[in-house]
């Protein structure tokens, strides 16, 4: 996993994500609809990685992400027993808000699927848009410091 | 829909289900964990149909039903477009838990799937187990007022 | 039902998608990729009261629709109980993809989600894209004839 | 993981399960329908870690395990972040069918839900229940060689 093999600063985080029966549908391939799961643990744990899980922002900071838009395009069927990677970026980061790019490969290196998620920093009790602290923002932001730009760097530069 | 042929009192309350691409997967049926999904939302629409939907135990009485037990029989596969049927019965009532019986057909009449469900009643805020009230229990208990004892009476409102 | 209150021609098809605890997350309202199965269920029942149900287009033609692309914008977080109706247009249509346009109202007509959803018509036994046959594409195809452009028109049987 | 950490001789599997959104409800706890799913996982992960994953099965052999019946008990709720354990043992050896227990702990230790599953093997073709293949049941087998009879051995492939 990830903790085991460092990754350079700025590389896209890394997360394997195994097909079971629950991923599939009787088209006989993945469940369009699974691909969201599959972004949401690779994001989550992108965020625990750099130290940063769900509990450490609704607890310390009473903050949430939410899923404002998704965009996201099926360029090959995955079948069960599949082992897929995500790769997950910051493309931008605003305010309140971040868009990663999550990626997934299948074992030959080919993209099954590509998704563009905005996600929106709200506070839990009145879920108005609120601004990403800034332990997150370090984490989330482009190495270089571009604020607002859309770019490709990785999700994991404090742990280089 | 129900509402729209009343039942005979006592009569096992009746909630049709179409089968979709996202309750299927690769061995071309309906996933296992599916039925459980169905179920609950067959015996949720019992309770609403009966005047009592989860806002009404949430709001006014804050209570709500937990999963404690289900034993699931697979009989036989149902496949995408079919559409199944859940009957939905009281086994036996107790103080602060309820026993269901919901059993799925085919169009064909025969059984696709059968469980058991235990529910327990319990508080929101202290999570413990609790009475189950009295509208409540009007719906829920068999006619005859057995209580705590296995029966297979129906679950719809005129039983009220 | 669609089939109860029949619709203008060129009306958007609508149908009912009521929210139970499967639907839901720990944020308490409804998880993100559950919107995707909503939408998939809306347009499996417009094709189905247009009388094209699934099993036609698999028996009859050995076809299948894909789904290819997603954008879903999520506007307002929808909760347990909440009924919502999805409303299903096509956007556009071309030779083998047609793309889609589904819109989610609450019960006080707010949009909760909104999603263009491009599908590709696929030979089930090659996988290659395929021209939708012409019965699926009098159902599809906006009543003016347009083709290969986006389009406001409804999804219902009566404009075939 | 268990190739990481070889285990006893006859001890169950071990296999973890991280807790997502996608894994919760609006009770705030995971929804009881994904157990089965984390279920499915651990004892596919159980076989393959012995050498067998679905498709030696479903290419060598025309093979496939179904779900005949499920008993589950729900003992104590699980949260978003938390980290299970899922451990899967062998109860009982038939002809064709073989029943599974599946533990689930917590962080703690504590047992947060408890399956027995029964499986059934079958043809892919007929869909017939069908003798368990030798490799098959050298790995599911229960060390003493018991057959038929309940019994709590693991499930790892050092009991070959």
């Amino acid at each position: 996993m990830n903790d085991k093999s460092p990754e350079r600063a700025g590389s896209p985080h890394r997360y394997p994500i195994r097909i079971y029966f629950e991923d599939t549908d009787a088209g006989g391939v993945v469940y369009h609809a699974s691909y969201l799961r599959f972004a949401e643990r690779a994001r989550t744990e992108a965020m625990r990685d750099a130290g940063l899980p769900h509990s450490a922002m609704q607890d310390r900071h009473g903050l949430l992400f939410v899923v404002r838009r998704i965009e996201i395009d099926y360029l090959r069927p995955a079948r069960l027993d599949a082992l897929l990677t995500v790769e997950t970026s910051t493309l931008a980061i605003g305010g309140a808000s971040v868009t990663l790019r999550q990626t997934m490969f299948d074992e030959a290196g080919a993209v099954v699927a590509d998704l563009k998620v905005l996600l929106v920093c709200i506070a839990q009790d009145s879920l108005r848009a609120t601004r990403i602290p800034d332990p997150f923002r370090a984490v989330l932001a482009p190495p270089d410091g571009a604020v607002g730009e859309p770019g490709m760097r990785g999700m994991s530069a404090e742990r280089g």
